[in-house]
């Protein structure tokens, strides 16, 4: 999407294509979702996608019928398909018809709750990689020390490798993210590593930290080097670069840790009748807390590096996480970020000093593995 | 150690040999905490290696005199030393001499809260790596919602690579720690990846999967195939076996996340008059979460795959925490760990099935890259 297009958009009102299918607890939920967020957002249209039939009542229930147009499309891509199978098979999908929208122009940004891998190939099919983004990333809010409460971490699992000439990307577009979703002006970028010596690493991340600390000051980041498992939520650095593989594991391993303190913290509190009695108490303070560390409150994964943008939900969210990633990627709309991304990696393509690393990327384009 | 060997340990008082420098808190700190675990057991006799000048009036101080011969060693591996240095420069060491004492047969066990990297690569050097053992390990226990309260995890940073002959080997010693450390008969292995499908993840890990589920009948474990970073702290399974590099991504990230939620409790809890006062009355109930989240209470990291044990704790460990290592280190030796796992590597090697494998074994032992 152009510049001009999302000025288009923005003196229009602001359309949002979502997929109704594909989420764990089906379109009751994902309309509910839409709903909460529509009671916040006047001003926000929708086009929804998936069987009309069934799609109808959900939306007049939810009285978003005057914003919202249905767009019909009988097939769904279930959480076991693979992707290399919807890509060939499934244009009937709501999935493909809610990424059309965005390659059409008629909505600014996709969002949907559907299987990953395939959400991710029929993105870079339906809407194509930006010119010099060899593998796209998926970033997602990580809870953080930092004063603006979240870091981005980037890729989380849209490709299992990363070679430097992608993380480089990666560090770029996370600062666009940075910038844009958490109002950073100079986002200060930490590579993830085992160590933050310099000699610690694989090669491919010395190399890429070669490439990051030399782009920096062009590109108005901070690299501050190699970062640790910790920094992710702590306060040394806002955005964190990795490999989809690693990120993948990462994010699953610190949800996890989250959900095994929660059920730590109920056991604490459910002990004995005095305990459960201070729990009575403490009610305020635990809800804070439980406000603090709910992953339905910034759920989305962002696809980066696409000509369009598109929000990725959790399968399992419910209606408040359905809202929250309706949100993000509405915020993300109004900011203009999808240009503002594909302007930064242009100028970032433009300034790499040697013409052999981009013909190194061109000679990869086909090396894509989601 | 040969079981002989171990049993005679096992007749007289066990000793365990402790390095007594390279933590960051000093050598007072690492004292402190041997008091506290003789305190708790009275029949263990420990070799203390450091400064004697230095360390004679805190061993006096805690009252270890008579349970405590002070080996003298005046050099100090620092936290920035590089391990190849220390291999080469490094005999008058207290790190040196605390493995010189295992590799000697005066003790059973050895531990430091030394650089990671040197001690890894002295103990390599010093023990030497068990037959059929190509890259040692470090395992640690992880709090999970397992009715033991803990998984097994390794590697987590010995080694940065891992490749499908060295994955099985981890499976192998993973089971062997959960059969001694956590009593489980039959531990169930998990192998980490970006998804639980078997077409996912990258071809080394496809092969390692198809190892491990050939060995899982005849070295009694049962092998659930994919772990996902959720089921680190999950009930799925109770060994998870993953590479160096990601390992350690894994570990600092869940305490990390570990240390981010217990300042959002913290802050709930401090946030109000009212919410003071309800923390007051939830003392007791957070403090049974503290404990049980509390890293200290299972501080250590054991390296497997070479003729001894070795306990790495926590560098920045308080008395506590070094306890908690010491403890993991004396219940291992108790265990007759060390004798049992080499038996079950041997057993393994001569149970694989095809000569080409092993063969390819030999010729990567040169690779080891710490």
């Amino acid at each position: 999407m152009t510049s001009a297009q999302e000025k288009t958009q923005a003196s229009g009102p602001l359309v949002l294509s979502i997929d109704a299918m594909g989420g764990d607890r089906g379109p009751a939920t994902i309309v509910a979702g839409l709903g909460i967020f529509a009671r916040r957002n006047k001003d926000a249209h929708f086009i929804l996608h998936g069987p009309a039939e069934e799609l109808r009542p959900l939306v007049e229930k939810r009285k978003l019928a005057d914003r919202c147009e249905i767009r019909d499309a009988q097939g769904v891509v279930s959480m076991e398909d693979k992707p290399s199978h919807v890509m060939r098979n499934g244009q009937d999908t709501s999935m493909w018809s809610t990424l059309d929208s965005v390659r059409n122009k008629e909505a600014a940004v996709a969002v949907s709750c559907g299987n990953t891998g395939a959400l991710m190939l029929l993105s870079m099919v339906r809407l194509r990689k930006l010119p010099g983004v060899n593998r796209p990333a998926i970033a997602v809010l990580w809870p953080s020390k930092n004063p603006q409460g979240f870091n981005v971490m980037l890729d989380v699992g849209a490709d299992i490798r990363a070679d430097a000439e992608d993380l480089l990307k990666y560090a770029l577009m996370g600062v666009s993210y940075a910038r844009n979703g958490l109002s950073l002006e100079r986002p200060r970028v930490g590579l993830l590593n085992v160590g933050t010596e310099e000699h610690k690493g694989r090669a491919e991340l010395k190399q890429a930290h070669e490439l990051i600390a030399a782009q920096a000051d062009s590109a108005g980041f901070e690299f501050v080097g190699f970062a640790e498992g910790g920094d992710l939520s702590g306060d040394r650095c806002d955005v964190v670069v990795t490999d989809g593989f690693t990120g993948n594991i990462a994010l699953k391993t610190g949800e996890g840790t989250a959900s095994l303190i929660g059920q730590f913290l109920r056991e604490a509190f459910a002990y004995s009748p005095l305990s459960r009695l201070a729990s009575l108490l403490a009610l305020t303070s635990l809800k804070r807390l439980q406000a603090r560390i709910d992953p339905r409150r910034k759920n989305g994964g962002v696809f980066l590096g696409l000509n369009g943008t598109v929000v990725k939900s959790h399968g399992a969210a419910d209606a408040t996480g359905v809202a929250a990633a309706v949100e993000l990627a509405y915020d993300l709309a109004q900011s203009g970020f999808g240009a503002r991304l594909a302007e930064r990696i242009a100028t970032a393509a433009g300034a790499a000093e040697d013409g052999a690393a981009e013909s190194g990327l061109e000679q990869k384009k086909d090396g894509t593995d989601p």
